[in-house]
């Protein structure tokens, strides 16, 4: 499957708008061209339903949102659901702040997502509005684990048919699920949480695989995943065969991104599906 | 000539203000940095006339424009002017939205440039307000290339002189005129267009190398272009010989520019002048 | 005392709220976390008060402030005072507009800042609200030097008194004061001045540090200037040796932070203390 997904996005290389946070928006736009896409980044509310209408996907991330921002959002997502182009939503923080609940929660409301991705304590403040304080990190207890996975698999599901969508729970182990399939991803280095942008970048990557392959969103998503991870156990090889730091880190990472082929895939895929 | 350009570069350093997208925002102001300038990157219009007071060039770039900025554009842009400073309009995306012609259309009419720089489809939707749906890149059919350079020039030609000013065109071939002189460049390389930020990083750079040489507009463009050009092709040579990606491409390519000197500069550039 | 601090910094790694300019926004995040802490980068004023809460100190930087985002600065500054957080100023490019001589006093006014971070010139600026026509660099004749050493010193520790806090003047030769303790900071090369962001993510670095250090905000600022410096020769010499340029520096920088240690520290830090 991955090999078809894959010559798709060579074939039909997508248009991937975002609208994102200013902290990550530069990464977010060199992995999308990284990954095979072209980025378009405009976020003015004039505008949004212009640049939609000429995109294969919309990726929507609250990282630093405002009042002004939430408003193109909802403005882009439903101008791309009348279009059928795949959403992807990510709820940076959700649980960290009132507004940021609000937020998150009215765009579920009003915008129909292929994809919502977030570690496990956005999740699950996106079900619950639940407070989390570890701002845009997972809490400690919410880290997917071993001892964890079946009921973190579980309530993955649950919260796929809640809202109709795929969900790509993210940490040490990823879990993506759209609410009967299951994969869960073994791959990724801790270093790749010592970077900003990270969690922004599989976002706009799991919007750019989505983009070329718009009738497989879980499959393209579980993809985009694994895709990300085995980039970061590349990049961290490099860095730590050179005894490298931080800075090099996010470069062999997008150097990685722009050199996946099906090949480093398949072999470096650690999935289990259920 | 350009050694005389570089020399001033280097005597004169210039401060350049940069009212631009947040994007790549951070890639204009390590250019400007690289290419031998110091950047200013305020943009609020309560402040935008103070800054143009103490710069020696403006450069406006609409990547992702709101009506905020676009204020603040104009009437930096308008200080510019009363100031004798040369002023460089960047339409990102030119064609792609009704509120991007607009305020382009705006800019021009309230702002006197010194150069426009764009790609050949944002150069045909800035004189004909043409729809252009191919987002940042240029469509396929206005790439500037051997087969369609005549007409192309004659077109790049006939812009200046309707905007009184220097056009550069990007592209594979470059085409830098004020209306009646012609550079033709053949220099950069197609992973330039892998990275964002390349174009942007263009228009700082010429705003740069014009800060230093008011009286030679024409000819600091050419250069600009030129160097661009001329960095893509080392930074590719690097990445290729280290089987490196997109990451390291950039990089590669500030440290070009921050590297460029005229010996680089004359025996590197591919220019047919007419 | 630095081991002792250092020790802080790993055992209670801080979340830094970060209010900061869209230029180097992502250079201060990573250095966050280049650093050890994790940063947090909400700007709207709807959230701010929500994130300060779960923060362990907070960076505020006037790099491309706007009327929107010191509303922010000052509610988010407040709730700090009132939570007894560690609240760092950098007030850049102090003196080159009206809106920022008037956002930086009313930030002075309105919040009790422990650390204040500028360039000489933005110092003094900030003591007497004089013109600096120099942009975002010190003035030529304000650059700490040891010819002016003496003066230089005791100018800042007057600020100090003045603003009863922390003044950290930065430039070839740094000075950190309480008004009474001095320490002169011989670390750092030019080449830092050459990328962006240096100034930036020093006072996010000084952030992290302290958000770690609460009772000890004059010993863990001339820790982050020694080690941003410390980083800076070391990002330097692998430049040189490799003929590198300014595209690498930046990155050796921000591996250089993230690989920071007690020993590497204490063999590098060049301190005089007072």
């Amino acid at each position: 499957m991955f090999e078809k997904l894959m010559e798709n996005l060579k074939k039909n290389p997508p248009l991937v708008h975002n609208i994102t946070n200013y902290v990550t928006v530069n990464d977010c736009a060199n992995i999308v061209l990284a990954a095979g896409g072209s980025p378009l980044m405009a976020d003015d509310i004039e505008e949004v339903e212009d640049i939609v209408s000429i995109s294969s996907a919309l990726y929507i991330n609250v990282g630093t949102l405002n009042s002004r921002t939430v408003d193109s959002m909802v403005k882009a997502g439903k101008k791309a659901n009348e279009l059928g182009l795949p959403v992807v939503l990510d709820p940076v923080g959700m649980g960290a702040s009132r507004l940021r609940n609000e937020s998150v929660n009215r765009l579920i409301q009003e915008v129909q997502f292929s994809v919502i991705k977030g570690n496990m304590s956005e999740i699950k403040a996106l079900n619950t509005s639940c407070k989390n304080s570890g701002g845009v990190d997972a809490q400690e207890e919410d880290i997917i684990v071993d001892e964890n996975i079946e009921e973190s698999v579980e309530f993955a599901k649950k919260v796929a048919r809640k809202f109709d969508c795929v969900i790509a729970a993210t940490g040490a182990i990823d879990i993506v699920t759209d609410g009967k399939r299951v994969s869960i991803i073994r791959n990724g280095h801790p270093m790749m949480s010592r970077i900003t942008g990270t969690g922004c970048m599989s976002g706009s990557v799991i919007g750019t695989y989505c983009g070329s392959n718009k009738d497989n969103i879980y499959e393209a998503t579980a993809m985009a995943a694994a895709a990300m991870g085995i980039c970061g156990e590349i990049a961290y090889e490099k860095v730590e065969r050179m005894s490298e730091g931080t800075g090099s880190f996010r470069r062999y990472l997008i150097d990685a991104v722009s050199l996946m082929d099906y090949k480093t895939l398949k072999e470096g895929a650690s999935i289990e599906t259920r």
